[in-house]
């Protein structure tokens, strides 16, 4: 079992869907990649910064987790990152209303000395020259890498994005984004000039539509659980990168096949996200109500057909 | 295995893609779903209409797949449906160029007598009163009937419409019909409203995200294959149709493990339609290069998890 490093925000969101609002409420990608990645009881640390604003139960929620939080830097005086959105009707899209980086702004992670030898580096949305820093600080090559980043940093730093994709392994990215990085339309053919950037594996989220795995010329397709409703897509995608890289470091198996079930664990973790606002429905989920759903993703995508 | 009755329009057809365009070419529902579905090699008849101005070598193009044509009616003095349409870049809309009904707009289609007991009759997309006075000719009650519609029905003619889904097993329908024909946005709920309406299975066509079957409380989802370029669309619904009900007549089992299989082998054959124009692919298109295929989307969507 290796140990898993999770670098990325640790915040406070406010979010408004056609179901309701609330006020400010535990959020940020370390918060959701580790409440997901948590279900694999690996060893895990954040790596992350808050205000002397952020409530000591949270902090608290994430360590009997078994999430390391040494690495969470804590400034007295300063004030936890904010982010308020409000979804559309159709929950596919938003509006930023507020965004505070706040202590964000000045985010320097320093990984734990005894996480330096981690096997899976799960690098959180972030600029794209902190996420560089981060496998600096690595004593040994992890056995895998893996980013998330979004069009922002396509827009703002995307020179210092390019150097860092050349550096991992994985990169999960939404189909827009794949677009928009590559100039292609064609998923297909953009996965293939993702890889030439440098990750091997190129994870494609589709949001309702699932996400696509892409290895070489081989793609793997996990569908999202078709649900009553999506309640709150909010974490969706830093839950579905928890599940899957704390799947990857549970097991400790970097193939094709492999990072199928990553992939599958992933869609089964985000799944659930949705259900509530924010974290509330990660908080209360249990392994066996995991196990149940993972069994739900098995028949909604297996079959049985004889090839001739 | 059992007979199967395909009705719908044969037609001409002029596309305009992002990759070039045709001249009137050989089109229609029937022609489509008559062509994908001979790859199972049941005894079927196309029942259909066209004008003296159809060529013999397109109806010698059908028959040759063993698609008993004593059903399709020509009238010499008339002409035969011509659609065109212009695609937009994203493959996902389209413009309606020219709709020319001509002997269309007169079909009054009659079942060949020795198809009046099949087992499976596949209605493609015509009036809901033409769907309806086709199952009003079967002898014998079918083992299953699949109906294709379109949002023009809802608008213009809803409670004829209404009328046949209540008599029909399976309907197959795109995601944003679904959602007009129920005022939902969730597809889950949207099926089981259609449930409601009568059919007992829903399967919702999702384009390049795949399509979603629906029975009771169980889904499945089969993904489309990812493809480098989807080059024209026209025809892949229904050559999803074609594959689906060609299967199920073949097999004769219309369980919901079942019709799964049916699922992946209309997507399957969907996959090639989109490669070339109009039914070009589909007229070239081997047993083997099918076979292949299907293999492919074993591996797109299969995986070993072991639950606890």
């Amino acid at each position: 079992m290796g140990k898993l490093v999770i670098v990325g925000s640790i915040a406070f969101d406010a979010i408004e869907t056609p179901f309701g609002k609330t006020d400010k409420i535990l959020g940020g990608a370390a918060t959701f990649i580790g409440l997901a990645a948590s279900h694999f009881k690996v060893d895990s640390a954040a790596v992350s910064i808050v205000g002397g604003d952020f409530p000591q139960e949270y902090l608290d929620l994430l360590s009997e987790r078994n999430i390391d939080l040494s690495g969470v830097e804590i400034i007295k005086d300063g004030k936890t990152f904010f982010w308020s959105g409000r979804y559309h009707n159709d929950m596919n899209s938003r509006d930023t209303l507020v965004t505070e980086l706040n202590t964000l702004g000045d985010f320097n992670p320093v990984i734990p000395e005894n996480y330096r030898d981690a096997s899976v580096v799960m690098l959180g949305n972030l600029h794209p020259i902190v996420q560089s820093s981060v496998i600096d600080q690595m004593t040994k090559k992890p056995d895998l890498i893996v980013l998330d980043t979004m069009n922002f940093w396509m827009d703002s730093a995307l020179e210092d994005l390019h150097n860092v994709i050349k550096r991992v392994d994985v990169i999960t990215i939404n189909d827009e984004e794949a677009r928009q990085l590559t100039g292609e339309y064609s998923l297909v053919v953009a996965a293939r000039k993702i890889h030439e950037m440098g990750p091997k594996y190129v994870v494609i989220k589709k949001g309702e539509h699932g996400a696509l795995l892409f290895h070489n010329d081989n793609a793997f397709y996990a569908p999202a659980l078709p649900l009553e409703e999506v309640f709150d897509p909010t974490g969706a995608g830093d839950t579905f990168a928890g599940g899957f890289s704390g799947y990857l470091a549970k097991t400790g198996d970097f193939s094709f096949e492999n990072l199928k079930k990553a992939v599958i664990y992933g869609s089964t973790l985000a799944s659930f996200c949705v259900e509530k606002f924010g974290t509330e429905r990660m908080i209360t989920l249990t392994d066996e109500e995991v196990q149940k759903r993972l069994a739900k993703f098995k028949q909604l995508t297996q079959f049985e057909i004889e090839l001739n």
